[in-house]
């Protein structure tokens, strides 16, 4: 039979399954004619993508077949699910994984059913979809995740449906760049498929709407060998897309600029053309579901059966609803179906890192707090090692802040990804790179989250300010793996590793739009057991910190490190001790000696430890006789309830911590309020007092950050005075005493345009 | 004297300003020769992009001169400070705004000084800086804010400077888009200058390194005519400027395609060419400091001093320092000055919205809780009566959702701006619209930041979930507020409105990627002096809201209010007087008369309101002798310290509404944590139980993602038993009704696809 008419036929039935999962919960094979009772209560899925999604399979499965083509698909046009579910389910791969929902008229039914109604399946593309490693709620990510793919699977091709809605998008806009980053000697290959229907919601799209020439001249502008197949006709357009992906796939081994496909067809292509006497087919009126009230007008009812019978089922499906043989001849074998392709459950293919050991990267520190470090730079090294020990499954992201963040040890085994024109003058490009450098954090982010979801590892850094561009995003992904734990057939996959340097603290020069900490906040919103935040203190707790993460699966692990000298504190045996713990009393900085202290000072991060070990210090010169007790905090989990998070201590070893009556001084590297939130049921936390930033700054110095903020030593001195009862008149004369020590920080900086030198030498003196 | 020598002259003077600010903090004339104390400590700020954006001021203030142009200047490059101070010192207005930073040899020592110094100012273009409405630090929002200048102000030219770095953010890369949206009959001009100096940090830049003709096609895709000036010779490059200039102006009238500049210069242009024998002009090690360690090593302060001199600073300042006749004779008058320019400190140019009278649109409430009403389709005829006042100066916002959304009156009277092509089959399109649809939030935020910061007014609706797209630029403006209302000079501007409808509780159909009502906790994070989160249960009180909102200044609101129908709770002067409050007692909902009620249940937001009344009518109606009041906020900042926030309540005003010491169930539209946070320090904290959104939700019915949550009716009445003493017997009983109540609901749904009738109903008997 002619491989075109084979094709449409599948095309016919994938739109079958489509319109009958929006519509129907029962009699799926219209053996009967249909009935208010067979249709759903509440109409919701979106038909508009749905025929061109489907369109598009149709003809990727022959390329598969012809080429024997190791091929994943991903659905960038919002609410695609009864496409991709329909492929799953004629592919016979829903069935794998969900048995309830077999390949005839029983299992028909239930896809119908289950579709987008409560406890079913969602309407997008989504984890519960096999063959998907895109979400297709939030838009704009689409093609980024194709290259996350694509990256060091060689042979691998990523079709990459782009909806013009999604194409849109900021990061979708910035997203066909990423073809100067991928090597194709050494990478898979993108196939841009967009997906002009013409419209989003309620509106014409911009790229459907500009003159053909000006969108060629774009996708030639962002580096493609574009090719259109436009039109309505089916047949017509059958050809064209198939003559066109041979020639798009013979291009793709030629050396030339990367081909991509614009395919312009019309939105709700094969729908009614017309309710009410208004215009639907090819409109964005199809977006949604065409034809509503139809279980209680007749005259509907009867237009969505004559509308489905138009896809002629009874040739498409057998009495008992398994599909033609015509039709499961198209099918793939095995894993080169795209909806049972092993790469798209990356879990499955996931390879443990060989890491080395971390230890090995220790700071010698013989005494506590004495010498400084850049921790950072120290990570640097292990990074390094891991690039060199993980030859292709590894990559490091950034944008353009790696050497910044002080790892540049990584860059003596290896460059930075770059398939553009160089220059004698660069250092360090190269198309073989495994460090990731754009100045697109969207781009970082998509990247390694389609790295990671079909089964790599990596580490994405940036500065501490500007992670919130991807908020967003951290909550797509979060979600994703909060449901994907739920899903048995899903494997783990390697946590999405953030480190977040050059912080809050130190960003002194950059000034006030670079200091913001409040992506801990948004990302302790998620739920327990997908999110991890760290902060270490010095150089071997961010090794021992950074190596549990490498190791993790299925989270998101969030490091905050400085990559400025901060002093050592902690030998390696005593960090992992202090990091297995997650918080811990410093012993060495305090002077209670195991009995109940007079007061705690807490800190979590960097520069607040530091802080607090320098108040800790004057206290002990300043009031001899006052216990005071250290308690440092790396990983932020551990202060929740044991009821809320895994990681949480009960109400019992907090009390023995931080005291169940004494006043805490707790000084936290983020807004302070998150402190509060993760504690207020804990006994001792009426007496608890938080410092942390409260949104002051400028282009000033380091200490004078920390005293426009109250995070400074000597008001931590201050709110122990404050605090702790019984001092009589040591409290006012030690108050003012550094109240004066601030004032000559602050005529120091404002004289001299730096920190005096007492706070420069960050020295402790233990 | 020859213009070009002239524009070269100014040029040069302000690359020897930008150069003084980066290093010096004495002799700023070279009076005499450098020695290391006129040198600051710390060397902070970036030279790279700053000699580049220092021609372009040169060469636009001829054409503002020749033309009599109207024109402002965008600043996108990443750290442009010492540009555009200079620009504004030379201009004069940097004395007029700051005195002591007079025109002459001291103000221009403090000129230097004050520049990356603490007490001084910031490196980026900033709220301090005169003729600046775009921050410098966080990059990829420079061209969208152009567009928003220029929306109704014809005439006006904004020239925007993009930075090749700043490119390759995703907004960025849309933005060029935005000509589409622009209607020259009726706006403003941009002229964007693509500023490649081929380097960010530590990289080349994509469009750098990409063959010209590919930049030149990109260019052209966008929509533009692209025209290059190109080389390193400056008497070569000045003149290609000006020539192209003089074309471009040109063009701007001639109803062709927006014409658009592609300026490639040496990064570091006419900085040092080597440093210790690697090359640095021309390369990214020109970024920031070109040459360090001055003070310390002679060489290197030789270096710099020649650096200097090489601008000729005798041929360009007189002895007293006051800049040359010659080049204050380029300044252009008055307000034609770019850093003077009115539209750059927009509240100069506000006026106050006319606002018809908000009761006028309220819906009749015979009583309490029993009809039912969309509120966002209600303030849509609000909002079609302000755009119809207000022909020139409000926009509306949204990507593509301003219809979903139920404000679709305002099509009554306006269209959706679009000038490209259209077809017979559209709706409301027109180049003339006042609703700005695309499918992109980066865009909506940065345009409508562009236009409130130029004087005007608007309000951006949007999902929920995906207003996290833009938190990293919601930050960035709250910052500029914060710094703004600091500055003497700067006149407050028309706040910045979200409308967040389509909210987590009703995004049931969209399933769990629309579901996140995160935002509030991030806007939660900035100052109170700026923002403002107001949560009204219906209609009326979303009037009341609106009108607040709408008529505030140099705030964040935040309005989340549902589109899908919700009782009616009060009547206008009911809702107006509750908006006042921010927070009150329903009577009509309570039976506690006044007294001291056993339980308080407390709620914010229109779907935990609704579901609060339900739960107390239950209780009503299953314990007639408990005394229930039902509170309900409306400003979520009341529930704040009246130390912490301007709304907060005293703690004596808080213990009358919500009681000392009695239980209280809190149902909360979003994070249940952020009531704890808001609330741990008030009296009856440890009794405070919050229920709201714990990242439960899936495709299902509304009212059971209200049970994922454990919001529903059922579960608080179930909390309440749980919480109040003495209830004996009948807890037990009552407990299990309510477990079976939600398990008939569970059931219901499974079964038949919808929730019960008598949910849906949202029947509320009193």
């Amino acid at each position: 039979m002619d491989v075109l008419a084979t094709a449409d036929a599948y095309w016919r039935a994938a739109n079958y399954l489509s319109v009958g999962q929006i519509y129907l919960m029962d009699n799926p094979l219209l053996a009967e004619p249909l009935r208010p009772e067979h249709v759903k209560p509440r109409l919701l899925g979106h038909w508009g993508t749905t025929p061109g999604l489907n369109f598009c399979f149709a003809h990727l499965n022959r390329v598969i077949k012809e080429r024997d083509q190791d091929m994943i698909y991903i659905c960038g046009p919002g609410h695609g699910g009864p496409a991709v579910l329909a492929h799953a389910w004629l592919e016979g791969t829903y069935t794998e994984r969900y048995p309830e929902v077999s390949q005839d008229a029983d299992g028909m039914r239930r896809l119908f059913r289950q579709f987008s109604f409560p406890g079913g399946v969602p309407s997008h593309a989504a984890p519960e979809t096999p063959g998907s490693i895109h979400e297709g709620g939030e838009l704009g990510y689409s093609l980024a995740h194709a290259y996350g793919a694509a990256f060091d699977n060689p042979g691998l091709v990523v079709a990459c449906v782009i909806g013009d809605g999604e194409a849109e998008t900021g990061p979708l806009a910035t997203s066909w760049h990423s073809n100067k980053f991928l090597n194709p000697r050494r990478d898979g290959r993108v196939l841009p498929i967009l997906h002009l229907n013409g419209y989003k919601i309620a509106n014409p799209t911009v790229l459907a709407r500009i003159p053909e020439d000006e969108l060629l001249k774009l996708m030639e502008g962002y580096g493609h060998r574009p090719h259109v197949v436009a039109g309505s006709d089916p047949a017509a357009v059958h050809e064209a897309m198939a003559a066109t992906l041979d020639t798009v796939f013979d291009e793709m081994g030629d050396g030339g600029r990367p081909p991509m496909i614009i395919l312009r067809t019309p939105k709700g292509w094969t729908g009614p053309h017309e309710v009410d006497g208004l215009p639907v087919e090819g409109t964005w009126r199809a977006h949604q579901v065409p034809i509503d009230d139809v279980r209680r007008r007749p005259d509907r009812l009867a237009m969505l059966e004559e509308w489905m019978r138009s896809y002629r089922p009874h040739e498409l499906f057998g009495e008992d609803g398994r599909p033609a043989p015509e039709i499961l001849s198209t099918v793939p074998d095995g894993p080169r179906r795209m909806s049972a392709n092993p790469h798209t459950n990356g879990g499955e293919l996931l390879r443990p890192l060989v890491l080395p050991d971390f230890r090995d990267y220790a700071v010698e520190v013989k005494s506590h707090a004495t010498s400084p470090t850049e921790p950072t730079k120290v990570l640097g090294r292990l990074l390094r090692d891991v690039i060199a020990a993980n030859s292709s499954a590894f990559r490091l992201m950034g944008p353009d802040e790696t050497a910044s963040n002080r790892l540049s040890a990584v860059f003596e085994v290896t460059d930075k990804a770059w398939y553009a024109a160089t220059l004698p003058t660069d250092e360090h490009l190269s198309p073989d790179g495994r460090v990731m450098e754009v100045l697109s954090e969207h781009l970082c982010q998509g990247w390694l989250e389609g790295y990671l979801l079909t089964g790599r590892h990596g580490l994405f850094n940036c500065y501490e300010a500007f992670i919130h561009i991807v908020d967003a995003m951290f909550n797509q992904h979060a979600k994703w793996l909060e449901s994907s734990q739920k899903i048995g057939w899903r494997r783990p996959i390697a946590s999405f590793n953030y480190l977040l340097s050059s912080h809050v603290w130190r960003q002194d020069h950059n000034g006030f739009s670079h200091q913001d900490p409040g992506f801990l906040d948004v990302v302790m919103n998620k739920k327990s057991s997908v999110v991890r935040v760290y902060l270490p203190p010095d150089a071997n707790t961010l090794l021992s910190v950074a190596d549990h993460c490498l190791r993790s699966r299925d989270y998101v692990n969030v490091i905050v490190a400085g990559k400025h000298p901060v002093l050592d504190l902690m030998s390696m045996d005593e960090a992992v001790a202090h990091c297995t713990r997650g918080v811990g009393v410093f012993d060495w900085a305090s002077n209670d000696e195991g009995a109940e202290p007079d007061v705690v000072l807490a800190c979590a991060g960097d520069v607040p430890t530091l802080e607090t070990l320098a108040a800790a210090a004057l206290l002990r010169g300043h009031l001899p006789e006052l216990k005071v007790r250290v308690v440092n905090v790396v990983d932020l989990m551990r202060l929740q309830p044991s009821s809320e998070h895994p990681h949480g201590m009960s109400d019992a070893e907090f009390d023995t911590v931080f005291t169940a009556d004494k006043p805490v001084i707790f000084n936290f590297h983020g807004y302070p309020w998150l402190i509060h939130r993760l504690t207020y049921r804990r006994n001792g936390h009426d007496n608890l007092h938080v410092r942390g930033y409260r949104e002051e700054g400028t282009t000033t110095t380091p200490f004078d950050m920390a005293m426009m903020n109250d995070i400074d030593r000597y008001h931590l001195v201050m709110d122990v005075v404050d605090r702790v009862p019984g001092l009589g008149a040591t409290q006012a004369h030690l108050r003012q005493h550094m109240a004066d020590a601030r004032l000559r920080c602050r005529i120091h900086t404002r004289e001299y345009g730096e920190d005096p030198v007492e706070i420069r030498d960050w020295a402790w003196p233990y």
